[in-house]
């Protein structure tokens, strides 16, 4: 970083960025209104007009300025730095300033920095064939979906983290600042290693209001807004005002402020080589300018500048108030476009001299495409944390401990690119992952005790009881082109349900345009799963993500569900080093019995289904009845079941069969992992019964199912939302997805078998009944299903 | 509220909690470790110890001393309380306590407060067939699961809105104050009245760790805490140490310098009779006092007491380790239980003397059962607020203005009463319901600008842009009594999700509970939904809430699509008085088509699913399809598909089915609301075409219709996760399930139709092809579409 100038704004300064902040605002207001005449050549008519008034205005000019004064600061130190848009509601105000630096163009070549591609950045905006209304992943520079509030401070810290050279303008509205997500999105600067990471800049931007309301921190007292800053661990510095000139001032000595702080913290740090005892009191600054700040200062005799009435489109209904338009074309004119554009509608140089050069502009800094950065993540050999398996189903091991190891070896194969990271709630050691502490501490940034085990300044595991932090930071990592996993306890992934919509979609758009270059995978690992929570209950039982998910484009979605250690492993394997997805694994960390070798893993995972043919009986004849398991738990139940029928009905010929993508159950039009009909069929017979056990709510397998020829024949068991604290046996009996209930669905549902079987049938219902009265007795479960294995 | 006394702790009082303190912590670890020998009668065997060994030690000892503390001060001042117990992994601590206090006896009369009680009350602690490890719906006093953390702050100040006598105090652990939504939670003081509101008293407990990690609140610098907090709006007052009198000394003074300051800012508001200018510095507490306190020191030679190894279980493995047992017996003698029980079992009437009398008891305030103190909401008749429908399809309304107007009188008919309220982050007039202004203002403490409008101090329209808050407060409002309802773009309500699922949880226990009296639906108006996002886009596109709620359990979730403004009137009145539901309502704002007559709303909304005889051309025949409309966008889309086919396909017998509660599509034994399966068939045919057009997305309908006879010819249109910033009828021609679209379906699936309709098809394709073109050139929908009506 270049030596910071001096903090007094030059004139020729001064006159720029106000130049371009005009151009961006006279950009913006085109971007709403205009289908036609955008360099105003002729006086504005209804037919220069869109027909629909779309967008956002209130914010724009807020955005706008910012983006001005950052151009400068990065040119003037050759900063690599990105800015995230909180309030991306302001969709024109990116587009604008992106295609002013000539980002835009070079991605979008038929849009050009002229005239005629004035006029298509004004037509294309909100309007059909166009683009969105928001910061979306259309905008150049942008890792920020400007639709759902709250995640730009996790967002800019998820990319500050192991970028040490990056500076992160995070702008955050004073809507968004309302919301959880980023009310403890502040507390990032308690995980961030100044040695290692890079610097997140807040910008809070308090316009003072939202769609129809003041917002809280825009009116609460001055003091009091201090003294939360303060409190969230920052060192504010107030912008405020509504005369551009001294705004202007201020804020570019407070930009040059920050950025020398931030400067010499860091460098105070590197140079020490770790991290100081005390967190640096990282700046921040609060900019206090008006909602739609230079737009029409009232409509209709009601104030609009500086109020929520500015939020949306300041002046609509132009057919039917032609003093509107009028209006219109003056405020368009305020910004005195011809000091802006030449002739052909280019911008002037003028306005262009703070533009940093190539890659260090905002809309082509390659951090906000991190494909363009991304390189494989090194995984070893899944062998060599294999899983010795003798005889199936007699041995016990934790799945999640075998994929610790294999985290740990990732950890340290990426020890000095620093481009992979474990983010979760404070259960990393909960879920048995803790093998990845040999390789990499925790990273926290606070006060260190004796007691303390596994902190470190500068770990790449991330622990704070916060989902939404967790997942923010995960997106924002990604999304600059580096690796990591997610790792929750199932129920509570749901507290981010609409974070992952959120990227979901973003991935979905980002893979139709080509300039965005795929990005890793997002991984979840989902233990602690909905039928092991001895010590929760019912409010940790929820296996509904999977369904959420399941809702989203097919062509990001997939769902693993590994029986046993060593298809964990292979699931991991095969997900790890996956493009532009999000990968959901469901799996347990209880000791659970070892079913299949490594080898016999990886090519179950790469089958996505499988017969088990060496616990089926159905060998060279067709199968009386199909029994199917997705999941770990799942599996347990049917092979139980399975050798009940195996002593109970030695004739039955049964076939098993294990699902460990789930993606495979939908037909190959729905989903690109879907098995097509023939390979469906022959798994699983277009005739006969299948008892099918499934992790989650079984309805999501007849969804699935639904268009299979044999769907008819389909019996689903699963959760079905019975829970509370009680013995992992007793959880499946509640949700009818035991052992001896199955046995009596294959029972019920074999033709024939009803008659033939009464004695077996009652027999199961005794043995549940037993159950009942033995764990209310004894408090665990029977020895007989607790100590069960395959013979 | 009587006068404060003295805040010196007499002798006789601080012996007094401290027995109760130490009877309640005797009492956990009983509920966690003991199967019998409750009074350790003889010496600690194996034989008396719970084969599973479950719970939360860590944070009891800090919740049963609140408890304690509570007991004195509510006691001394005829203090209308209840508390809130964020950290409620800590079950044992409040089950304790209300045993102790008598109000667990008085609704579980099989577990007496004598030697006998206490047996049960240990065994049954997460025990098969006993109770969760958590604070739950089975605790008497509480209406805040303690599983999920995160919403302690707003379940206390919905408890606490219109409740002006009461105190809620919110013990806010440290480990749940990062989630996101307790960090917004804090904000909750700006929306507080102090003239007819209650007050919460937040008492912020660093305990110092979670599972595994130290707390962030806990170690960052004392004075960045304190301005946190003060920036939160509090003053806050600490009292720290492991030395129990000092301790007890300094909470007793804590609390009734809190209370004091309390009672002193309501009555100076009261007074003058409208809230003061300037909004109170509210007091809290914060507790500093070790995790798992007064247990054992160190085990194994690790230290215990002050970690996180005291989170949940601090010594086990006692059948290996003897020693553990030893360790186990003399940490529960060292709360000296001959001090605190007879030899009875029953408590000593010395630790009992703070105890409450009656409903004054934390463990019986019948604001902690709401449904005790419940008065039904009084609904004007519907008729007022109807429209006159003359000719179906023809005339335009807003469906949510319409319910705004009921609602303004609902708010009305409540002014004196002050029990409903109205819930919505900023969109309470985006969504239509502006009306409700001219009955009540929007809550508002903040300062008050000339600009503003509707803000008042006494509003019962709340307005935050946090859901998270949203959903926490009207939950509370909810579980302590009174009605009240949500309003959400469709899309954000995702972010409660989890939230939602722990409201199901919660509502499906208490049903189970006859000592639970039933509450206040929560009523959710899903409105700016899916398909009307024209400002916003694809982030905005999210139907799937419906699909998540539906999994949980059927006998609390219903959803409801009205069709347009005179259903969602007969919707409402259908729902708001219902009790211990989740009710869904999907309905749009813009001006859409008429339908039904409030009379014919009240019918099909009574029946669920209607067939649109007047619409139909089946009549006194078989139809030869049938075209069934779920949601207010398809069933425009469906209407047009009929009248296109009447036009083109004038002999085809077309039935026309509405589907308005969606639960009647599931089995009766599915679901309360299921529709019998003759009436099923008799409605869509056991053997006909069925082309659905359904609000969100199209599988949730094959998966609740897969156990009907003719779910094989159902062919569902729906949202299929396509869409960006586009017109209203593009939005319906990328996801199929424009007009054009379901005639093209409906010549595919007819027999014999595809030969004889091919022209009609042709041209239904080509319309789709003329609609693409024409919006792309003039940015609005076709006139035929904008324009369309029922003719």
């Amino acid at each position: 970083m270049a030596t910071a100038p001096p903090h007094q704004l030059s004139e020729h300064d001064l006159a720029t960025v106000d130049r371009y902040w005009r151009a961006a605002n006279y950009l913006a207001v085109g971007q709403i209104y205009l289908m036609d005449n955008p360099l105003l050549a002729e006086p504005l008519s209804l037919e220069h007009i869109k027909p629909r008034l779309l967008g956002h205005w209130g914010t724009t000019p807020g955005l706008n300025l910012i983006y001005a004064h950052l151009n400068r600061v990065i040119a003037a130190r050759d900063l690599d730095a990105i800015h995230i848009t909180g309030p991306g509601h302001g969709g024109p105000a990116t587009v604008a300033c992106c295609w002013l630096d000539g980002s835009y163009s070079d991605v979008y070549r038929d849009v050009p920095r002229d005239g005629e591609g004035m006029a298509r950045l004004f037509r294309q905006f909100s309007f059909p064939g166009g683009v969105p209304s928001h910061v979306a992943p259309e905008t150049p520079g942008s890792i920020h979906e400007g639709g759902e509030l709250g995640y730009s401070l996790s967002h800019a810290y998820g990319a500050a983290f192991d970028n040490p050279d990056l500076v992160v303008a995070a702008i955050v509205g004073d809507g968004e600042a309302e919301t959880g997500p980023l009310a403890t999105g502040w507390h990032g600067n308690k995980f961030l290693d100044p040695v290692h990471d890079g610097a997140v800049l807040p910008i809070l931007h308090l316009n003072g209001y939202k769609i129809a309301n003041p917002t809280v921190l825009a009116r609460i007292p001055q003091e009091e807004l201090d003294q939360l800053l303060r409190g969230y661990g920052h060192d504010p510095v107030y912008v405020s005002g509504d005369e551009p000139e001294a705004v202007h001032r201020e804020l570019a000595a407070a930009l040059d402020g920050c950025l020398d702080r931030i400067a010499a913290y860091q460098r105070a740090a590197r140079e020490s080589g770790s991290a100081p005892a005390e967190r640096p009191r990282w700046p921040m600054i609060v900019l206090r300018t008006p909602k739609g700040w230079t737009g029409p200062k009232e409509v209709d005799g009601l104030p609009v500048e500086g109020t929520w009435r500015a939020h949306q489109v300041p002046l609509s209904g132009l057919r039917e108030h032609p003093e509107h338009l009028e209006q219109l074309e003056s405020w368009m004119r305020s910004y005195r476009p011809e000091e802006l554009f030449d002739d052909q509608g280019r911008p002037r140089a003028e306005l262009l001299s703070h533009v940093p050069v190539g890659d260090r502009r905002l809309g082509s800094n390659p951090h906000a495409n991190g494909g363009r950065l991304l390189r494989s993540l090194p995984l070893p050999d899944i062998r060599r944390y294999a899983i010795e398996v003798g005889k199936p189903g007699t041995t016990l091991h934790e799945p999640t401990r075998a994929l610790g190891a294999l985290l740990r070896d990732v950890m340290r194969a990426t020890a000095e690119r620093r481009d992979f990271r474990l983010f979760g709630p404070d259960e990393t050691a909960s879920n048995r992952l803790q093998d990845v502490y040999e390789a990499s501490g925790k990273g926290w940034q606070e006060e260190l005790l004796p007691v303390d085990e596994h902190l470190s300044r500068d770990g790449r595991v991330l622990e704070m009881l916060s989902e939404h932090n967790c997942q923010g930071w995960l997106e924002g990592y990604l999304l600059t082109g580096r690796h990591g996993l997610f790792s929750s306890y199932e129920a509570f992934i749901h507290i981010v349900t609409s974070m992952a919509n959120q990227h979901a979609k973003w991935l979905k758009v980002s893979r139709e345009l080509p300039w965005r270059m795929p990005i890793a995978s997002l991984n979840y690992l989902l233990t602690s799963h909905v039928w092991r929570q001895d010590h929760n209950g019912f409010s940790h039982q929820d296996p509904g993500f999977i369904d959420h998910m399941v809702n989203k484009d097919p062509h990001t979605i997939r769902v693993y569900l590994p029986p046993d250690a060593n298809s964990l492993l292979a699931v991991a394997d095969h997900t790890l080093n996956t493009r532009d997805l999000i990968n959901i694994v469901a799996a347990g960390k209880q000791p659970s019995l070892d079913w299949l070798s490594i080898d016999e893993a990886v090519n179950h995972v790469h089958r996505g289904i499988s017969v088990w043919d060496w616990a089926s009986t159905d060998t060279g004849r067709e199968p009386d009845v199909v029994l199917a398991a997705a999941g770990d738990v799942p599996t347990l139940e049917v092979m139980a079941a399975v050798s009940l029928l195996r002593a109970h009905l030695p004739q039955l010929a049964v076939r098993v069969v294990n699902v460990v993508d789930l993606m495979r159950l939908l037909p190959p039009d729905d989903h690109p992992n879907g098995l097509p009909g023939r390979g469906f069929d022959a798994v699983f017979t277009t005739d006969k019964p299948v008892i099918f056990a499934y992790h989650g709510y079984p309805w999501l397998i007849h969804r699935m199912t639904y268009r299979r020829s044999g769907h008819d024949n389909f019996h689903v068991r699963g959760y079905k939302e019975e829970g509370t604290t009680t013995t992992p046996f007793d959880m499946v009996v509640r949700n009818d997805m035991d052992r001896y209930r199955l046995v009596m669905d294959v029972i019920d549902r074999v033709p024939g078998l009803a008659l033939t079987a009464i004695a077996v049938r009652q027999r199961m219902k005794d043995k549940r009944v037993e159950h009942h009265a033995y764990i209310r007795k004894y408090g665990e479960d029977m020895p007989e299903v607790k100590d069960w294995s395959w013979t």
